[in-house]
């Protein structure tokens, strides 16, 4: 049976408003806002070539336009808005899904996308229980169990008991990676610290009684130097503390060294730390290394501890018959984390957190009598977050729109176009490969080729080098941003030890080559671009007196 | 400047793709998205009214339907697929926007918010960066400026000194309420427990190490049992421990009693536990009940801890000239939540942490090399969350759109709604009114006329009023099943200690009056359909049996 129809409203009738006050909900006026759709939604990309379009300059001006903290207090008729929202606010965002955008980790999105968050928007169900989402609890667990089969492959009937069993989940959607990596470490502490003999657990009775209970002068979480800054965040907010999220050294092309990782476990167990998780990268985001997880996974194994593994970045991977070889020890991890907003190419923000064993998310279990009820197949029980919206529409739609070939073929387009990139700079007498790809990312810095002679000649004195280094760290800032500030195309940034350097933290470019629409072309371009500005830049003229 | 014009994709045309799998991407097929836009996002509540729709027995019937974990190998057609979200998923949701669905917190939108969810989604801006957001950075600090000024409405030239500058920040956007709390929650800790005197702070060097460094046996928050499970979530994911949540009692209106709050304070510093924060809650989940605020935050001056105002649901109340004056005492807070996908009228899902002092964001702040550099006035540097989307744009745009005398009227019209359904209950002999409206969240149950005489008779022994009672819960708890499951109108349920049977907890219907097409007939009609399911429940003979 069907809710019963209503009226839509019109303000002429509406006993609940007034002429002074027009009240704009289901009001017919909504062209003003098609138009904007048409503009903006039907094609992202050629929005952002369009004249209207102008990025520049974005931050410095706009504090001006968004000074005011007064409430409007009359409505805005919806014309006069929408101009506003388009001519004040989204001609100035960053273009993102521009083919010559190639810093980010967002990028072009499939053409039915907009479409289906229209649809999601309107429909506005809330997955946290199923009284506010229906179909879509199925849904959402469907989608984790496809993501946790990619991942674990796990046999039998595994999947057939696990999959819509109220008491158990086989993961989450998250807001984001941060919080989905904060997810599956809190379900670490809080199984590692878990109630026994009397103790009420310390999801219960708190990190300093757990301590106390267990022994133990503190925890630590211990990861690759170049782990996500949210793995320092989760250490932060779980009370572990950020110091002891403990790095260990990475090799020159990225990866954790093994030998250093169980330097580390020695000396923690030496100090009574337990060690918590050791976290494996798969896809780092600053060069999109992966970390041996099939040996972690084994000292790990030995070590009695959480093996957990953040592919938030690299983790659609897997899709990749051809590559996903890489990422051989994933499926021994407790917990992966992926987010689809990135290379699984749904909208901002959709992280997932997926738990090898059901039984991971007993610890963090919880019920209110209003919500998340006791029995109830209710998402929010085993979920950091609370009210969410339905994300894993997006991602059920991708993976049926483009089938796990059409994403594969995402996927390694991307690492195809790094391999050629990588080539292309290596070519050049004027520019310096800093990472190699791995999967779709690299870093390079511009490095004239004088520069480069006197860096690597026996003669140039030690402090001359340095002086190099130090003015190439400032002439590749320079560069980064002065093709920021000229919008015509973008490169990220980062500061990197750097193995070729003896392990000198260098200033590099940084691109990630995920939208399918960036072509051969476009990447020459942006070596070309580079080459033009750094011959304008005010850095060039220091560097060059130094040799 | 602008970006390079690309060429549309033309799959016939496209090296990167071959006959056996063509790729879903720019293609041209988007009529199938674009006519599912126009049957459901065009007005919600119509499709819901629809033929079409059915949600009745999402929960049993869909497991089937979402049993198979193996990922498609090969892509779907558009118009096939969106066929089937229609006909498998999208019918088989819960109609929140129905104006007959009273027992949800998400309820109707207004018309323009789908398309501006399009136009959002196309753009897939990233705000943990200026450099993946642009204008938008500067917007969403306008935005949390002006839910400030409504909050704190701080004086002199305090928002032009606060509102952009790049170290500080006024509060941010949250997936949610549960992670604004948690954000409010976790600044607390790392303020209370901040470096000194060569101690390094909680935030680096843990909790147990902070506890010891204090001389505290550990950390409590004070909340009355009405506060929402989110924060005893917040109190496990800390490291406080849900055991140091701490509730008190209530009077009979469901608000916070200032003398046991008392109490309870010198029992915990008596047990050298330190509070850590006195939280009100301004608007309970259950029933709306708003806690008497400039009282407790006289007691947490006294005190000289935290004050934090969970506002999640009620927040928008401020909105109102009329109501506003409930939350007396809110501008004392430290901090406080307020949910945008609540009584601001946008989608899914948008919290926001607000914090009086722009210096309590100093110990949660964070950066990398790669993203929320120092310095840089990246929203990132002060969030709980990394990568977000967004939302801020959908609530600046019903501040404008609505304005906020559009907006305080839906305030009003809900508590005026409320304040008729309380009284229509109280006319009835049936139906018993459990918790009188402060906002638009009310709760009640049916009771049969002689079920009452017997209740309220001196005669009744004791045992028989308990096991009259019994019988209530559980033909209240089958009467909300049977109505959600007939499908026509909704109301939700939850479990109330009752003041008037003497503080035993009680199972009760509960109803929020947020959907402003509602109307007065509609609640008539719940009352008359409640009382034909009743004459149906099997839960009904039992019951009379007793009287």
């Amino acid at each position: 049976m069907n809710a019963p129809k209503t009226e839509k409203s019109d303000n002429s009738h509406d006993p609940r408003l007034d002429d002074d006050c027009p009240l704009h909900w289901f009001d017919a006026d909504r062209g003003a806002f098609e138009d904007l759709e048409r503009r903006i939604a039907e094609h992202p990309a050629d929005f952002f070539a369009s004249q209207d379009f102008d990025p520049v300059g974005a931050c410095a001006t706009r504090e001006a336009q968004f000074a005011s903290v007064d409430l409007p207090e009359d409505p805005t008729a919806p014309q006069a808005h929408a101009d506003h929202l388009l001519h004040d606010v989204f001609r100035h965002v960053m273009p993102v899904a521009s083919p010559s955008f190639v810093g980010h980790m967002t990028s072009s999105l499939p053409s039915f996308m907009p479409s289906l968050a229209k649809i999601v928007a309107a429909l506005n169900q809330n997955v946290v229980k199923l009284e506010t989402s229906g179909a879509l609890t199925g849904l959402e667990r469907q989608v984790i169990g496809m993501l946790h089969k990619l991942v674990f492959a796990r046999e039998g009937d595994f999947y057939a008991q696990w999959l819509h069993n109220p008491e158990h989940s086989l993961g989450a959607f998250c807001a984001g990676g941060t919080t989905a990596n904060l997810a599956a470490l809190w379900a670490s502490r809080n199984n590692v610290l878990r109630a026994r003999d009397g103790f009420a657990g310390v999801h219960n009775a708190g990190l300093m009684a757990a301590l106390r209970h267990y022994g133990y002068d503190g925890l630590a979480i211990v990861v690759s130097e170049r782990g996500h800054y949210s793995l320092r965040k989760a250490a932060d907010v779980l009370g572990i503390g950020r110091d002891n999220l403990v790095p260990v050294a990475v090799d020159g092309d990225g990866r954790m060294r093994i030998d250093k990782l169980r330097d580390t476990l020695g000396d923690l167990q030496a100090s009574n730390i337990r060690t918590m998780a050791i976290v494996g990268i798969a896809g780092s985001t600053e060069t999109g290394a992966v970390d041996p997880l099939d040996a972690m996974a084994d000292v790990a194994q030995e070590a009695g501890c959480h093996f957990h593994v953040d592919a938030a970045w690299g983790g659609a991977t897997l899709l990749s018959e051809r590559e996903r070889g890489r990422f051989a020890g994933i499926e021994r991890a407790d917990s992966v984390v992926i987010d689809a907003h990135k290379q699984f190419y749904v909208p901002m923000g959709a992280g997932m957190v997926l738990f090898r064993d059901p039984a991971w998310t007993q610890e963090i279990i919880q019920h209110a009598n209003y919500i998340v009820r006791k029995g109830s197949v209710d998402l929010g029980r085993h979920t950091l977050e609370g009210s969410r919206g339905a994300a894993a529409v997006m991602l059920y739609a991708n993976l049926h729109l483009l089938g796990r070939k059409g994403l594969a073929r995402l996927i390694d387009t991307g690492i195809d176009n790094a391999k050629f990139f990588a080539g292309l700079i290596e070519q050049q007498a004027d520019f310096e490969l800093d990472s190699r790809p791995q999967l779709c990312i690299l870093t390079y810095r511009y490095v004239p080729e004088p520069v480069r002679t006197a860096l690597v000649s026996a003669s140039t004195p030690a402090e001359t080098r340095e002086q190099i280094q130090q003015a190439l760290d400032a002439l590749t800032i320079s560069i980064q941003e002065m093709q920021r500030d000229a919008g015509r195309s973008f490169v990220s940034r980062t500061q990197l030890t750097s193995s070729q350097w003896g392990g000198r933290a260098i200033a590099v470019f940084r691109v990630v080559l995920a939208n399918p629409d960036t072509t051969r072309d476009i990447l020459q371009g942006v070596l070309a671009e580079q080459r033009a500005l750094a011959a304008r830049s005010p850095m060039l003229a220091p560097l060059m007196a130094l040799v």
